[in-house]
Order: C-alpha cells, then sequence, then structure tokens
C-alpha cells in the first residue's frame, strides 16, 4: 500500500538501501529532508500541502508518519543537525589545539554566511518563527543549540580558561549574534565572527599557540622587519 | 465613508486628537499597532484576515492604506521603531560615560529577555522569518539594527576606543546572539549579555571608570573587608 506514495512528483531517485522498495523508512527521510530544506528557506509557517508536494509525499502518508506538522518540524531538525554538527565541529581525529578547535566553528560560520542562500543558524531561526518555548521544535532547537555550547565548553575545559562555562555561553552568543548579523545585512562577515570569538578567548587564556596564523598579527622576528630593527635604530 | 472602519471591534479607544475621527491617521495608527505586536507575537506570517481582525479595521480600510501586507510589514516595525529605542538607548540628556551608555543598552536588555513574553529583537526576528533581504520589511529592519549599531559606534568613539567600528559590530553581534540566547532557552540572561560587552569594551579600551558599579568587581579598601584585611593577617 505505501508503495503508492513513491508515485508522481519524485524528481531525485531514492539510494539504493538493502529496504524494501516501500519501506516508510525511505518516505520518512524524503519528507524530512525536504520539509527541513523548505523549512530552513521558507519559514516553518509553509503549509503541509506544500510541503507533501515538495516531498513528492502524500498527506496521507505524511499523517501516517507524524501526529502533525509540528512533529515534522521537530523531526526534520533532528535530522539536520547531525550534518550541520559535521559542517561545523572539527572531528575527534582533528588533533589541533582546543584555541583551534574552537576557531574552527567561526571560520565555517564565516564561510557558511558568505552563501547568498544562508538563512541563519536553523536551530535559532526555529524558535525565533515557532515564538512558543514548549512547541516540540523549539525543545529540539534547544536541544542542538546546547550541544554547540557543550562542544565549546569541553574545548574550553581542555584549554584550561579561566571559566569554561561563561566562556561556552559567550562563544554561542557571538555564534549566533554573527548568524543574525549575515541575515540582517544579507552579506558576508568579512572575518568578525572569527576576530570577536578570538577576542574572547584571549580574554579567558586559551592563548594563541607560537606557530598560529589566526587573526592577530604575530611579532615578527628583528632581523625580518621591514625597514630593519628599529629598537637598534 | 472612512468613519464606517472605526465601527464594530474597536476594544481600546482612541486618544483624543485634534483630527477629526474619521482621519485615515487613527486607522493606520491602529492597525499598524496591532500588526507590530501580532506579528512580534505570532510571527509574519500571520493572515490579513487575522491582522484586520484584532486591529477593528476592515480589510477594505487595510488596502487603502498600503498596497500589500508587505508593506503592513515594513510600516509597523517603523512605528514600532521609536519606542523600542527609547526601551534600549540611553537619552541625550543621560551624561554618563560611553562606557556606561553602552552597557545601559545591555542592562536593558537583560530587564526585557526576563519577560515571559520577550521573542528577541523584533528587528531580527522580521528579517529571519522573511528570509528575503530585498523585502520591504528586512530593509526596515536592517536600518533599525544599523541605528543601534551607529550608537554604540558614536559611544565608542567618544570613549576613545582603538576600533570604534569593529567595536560597534561586536557589540550587536553580543546583543542579537544575547538576544537569541533568551529565545532559544526561554530564559533571562542572567548577566552575560552585560559580562560580555563589558569584556569587549575593556579590550577596545573603554576603560571602567573609578565609581563604576558594574559587572566586575572592584577592589574594597583595607579597612572594609570581611574579616579583616588579609594582607596583614
Amino acid at each position: 500500500m505505501q508503495g503508492a506514495t513513491y508515485a508522481g512528483v519524485m524528481t531525485t531517485p531514492l539510494p539504493s538501501t538493502p529496504v524494501p522498495p516501500a519501506a516508510p523508512t525511505g518516505t520518512r527521510d524524503r519528507l524530512l529532508d525536504a520539509a527541513a530544506d523548505l523549512f530552513y528557506r521558507e519559514g516553518v509557517g509553509v503549509g503541509v500541502e506544500a510541503l507533501c508536494r515538495a516531498a513528492g509525499v502524500s498527506k496521507r502518508s505524511m499523517y501516517q508518519l507524524f501526529a502533525s506538522k509540528d512533529e515534522v518540524v521537530a523531526a526534520s531538525l533532528d535530522r539536520v543537525a547531525p550534518r550541520y554538527r559535521t559542517a561545523l565541529i572539527p572531528s575527534e581525529e582533528d588533533h589541533r589545539s582546543p584555541r583551534e578547535r574552537i576557531l574552527h566553528v567561526f571560520e565555517r560560520l564565516e564561510a557558511l554566511s558568505a552563501s547568498p542562500d544562508f538563512r541563519g543558524c536553523p536551530f535559532v531561526a526555529t524558535a525565533i518563527e515557532l515564538k512558543s518555548p514548549r512547541h516540540p521544535g523549539s525543545l529540539v532547537a534547544r536541544r542542538h543549540k546546547d550541544a554547540l555550547t557543550s562542544f565549546f565548553r569541553q574545548e574550553a575545559e581542555h584549554g584550561g580558561a579561566t571559566d569554561p562555562t561563561l566562556l561556552a555561553q559567550q562563544l554561542t552568543i557571538v555564534y549566533d549574534g554573527a548568524s543574525s548579523r549575515a541575515v540582517v545585512q544579507a552579506d558576508a562577515l568579512h572575518g568578525v565572527a572569527v576576530t570577536t570569538a578570538a577576542a574572547l578567548l584571549d580574554l579567558a587564556g586559551l592563548s594563541r599557540p607560537a606557530h598560529s596564523t589566526d587573526d592577530a598579527p604575530q611579532p615578527i622576528p628583528a632581523g625580518q622587519r621591514p625597514g630593519g630593527d628599529r629598537t637598534h635604530g
């Protein structure tokens, strides 16, 4: 019966999987991928009709999988979260310093914000659009935003920050404020996210390593200074 | 003819003004006040029917005043902006230092964010919800957000900041990121907005005045220390 939900408007072939072709998993993933994309581009106010049309899924199938659109909003954020995390947070195998691992997130944000398709952090956008802090989507948004803060706190602890919890909150604030700036200005961040995060890292005692190439100018060895060494001039 | 638009669902009496009772100004203000309130509480996706019902204005009147709902969104932000500015930015008659005048904005944000009705900065929320950077409402949002940044830059210049333009951008980022935090967490800011702004002011050279009472602990004169003066203990 559920095979019928695959008929019609599918434009992208489903990847080959060992599950039967009519498995609800495929429909679910397709619905959530379309929902995540549509909600991010147009807002969570997109109606069920438009959503099902974009996903190539019947409304009947949607309501077999989810009790309400509210649940689709929440589940679509959950589905997109690991991809968003991978796009931002360095892997466990990346053995750079805590400072560099934290700045990596802001460098990624600078890159993402330069895209004309950037519409801010999907979790913040969802929470702002839903208005109700008890909406299932707001709860999922909070959980995933907390995961970023946890990453910052863990790195801050490893780096010996004076107050890792405060620093993690501050870095999340810079992340979200910089994202808002990119949306409001409809412009890339031009380094201000990295510069601001680096300033807070300096203050918290996560110092710049000797070989660093991040934002602040490094001291130039005397012999390499243009115009010679002024201290001896 | 336009007198008919006042009939019916008005719940709040219009203030007495020297203009004739059926003047479009009254209808316009009432529509925009209702729109600003409704869009902030429920999002800019609220339909024209619901908007006109809340305002006690007929759709016909609305379309006599505005070509489209998009224009109502833009005009309602413009209408709310002076009140929002007054709630945040100290007056010209407030002769505290630039540092204190800047921190005043963050103290006000801390107070606003403690309300269960806080839904973030109305300009950022509108830009995020509208998605299109060319929407008339997005343009108005950007203009009013820029006014806050201009206030910060002007104060930063007066205070002798090392880079007033950068500091103003950073403070706007902290303002917007802290606002997002309050929305996502559905919680007050508990001082993190003021603390973060103060840290950036320190870094930029807008130093704490001797009589300051802001976030950082001040040295306590020896004779007033609880438990006596430990340096002599």
